[in-house]
């Protein structure tokens, strides 16, 4: 077991993502805070990439994908928040407005985009219902990024 | 309606991820298959990271947040794959021994890692039995790192 683990620390330490104290125990460092919500972001992205592609007509509609990149948007909408650690809005971070001194309105539009993104699953069943909650969904998206995204 | 869609396509264009053609329908270019991979791997290390200190003992088993990572990895561990389209190994993409001309072994790997990423929810329910899991888990990363990514 011991070995295990240390191969499982080798493999964690090429990452650099390990914490080391509990007060660190998510980032250790500020630049993984934000390549921890980006990647969840972009993540996010690709797969409202998909579903808007059925809803636009782009591609065929297709249930158990739609469904698939429902259900993976939900999840990882819940993910990008803890990444906004203080300190973290500099460049080459695409923050503006300040969402830590707007921490309330920052909040209300996370949970407006989680609100959204957690009707997707049910939605994703018809085409007609998909391109309506796709739409509600990018609307929030775009909401939160015209206040705090640089584009 | 059609509003809704507009003002979710305009979001989706913002990040570059729309796909416009059914064979392009997840990745409109190679790069982006490659940063979805990546962002993938990058919130799985992160998940990595936070078990592996409870693991370690740097911060104190927390069986809901070892729950919370466990389900997170098994869920991202299925996604990295797609992401290794043909022509996705040059630099700066770190990928080496051409994974892609050693697809079976690639594709082994691949079911290792998702394999013992199933086993971390119900090994998460204890620190012993995670501090195991971990192990194998991160054996599993580092199986394939050891072969086709560059350090």
């Amino acid at each position: 077991m011991k070995k295990r683990i240390t191969l499982a620390m080798a493999a964690l330490a090429a990452v650099g993502t390990l914490a080391t104290t509990p007060a660190a125990a998510q980032f250790a460092k500020t630049e993984d805070a934000i390549t921890y919500r980006q990647s969840a972001f972009r993540l996010m992205a690709n797969h409202m990439g998909r579903l808007a592609a059925m809803a636009r007509g782009n591609v065929p509609f297709d249930a158990e994908q739609a469904q698939r990149s429902a259900r993976l948007l939900e999840t990882l909408s819940h993910l990008p928040w803890e990444g906004f650690v203080a300190g973290s809005g500099d460049a080459p971070a695409k923050v503006k407005g300040d969402p830590w001194k707007n921490a309330d309105d920052f909040k209300a539009l996370q949970d407006r985009l989680m609100g959204e993104t957690a009707k997707l699953p049910d939605a994703a069943t018809s085409l007609d219902s998909l391109r309506r909650q796709v739409g509600a969904t990018g609307a929030g998206c775009k909401a939160c990024h015209d206040k705090y995204r640089i584009i």
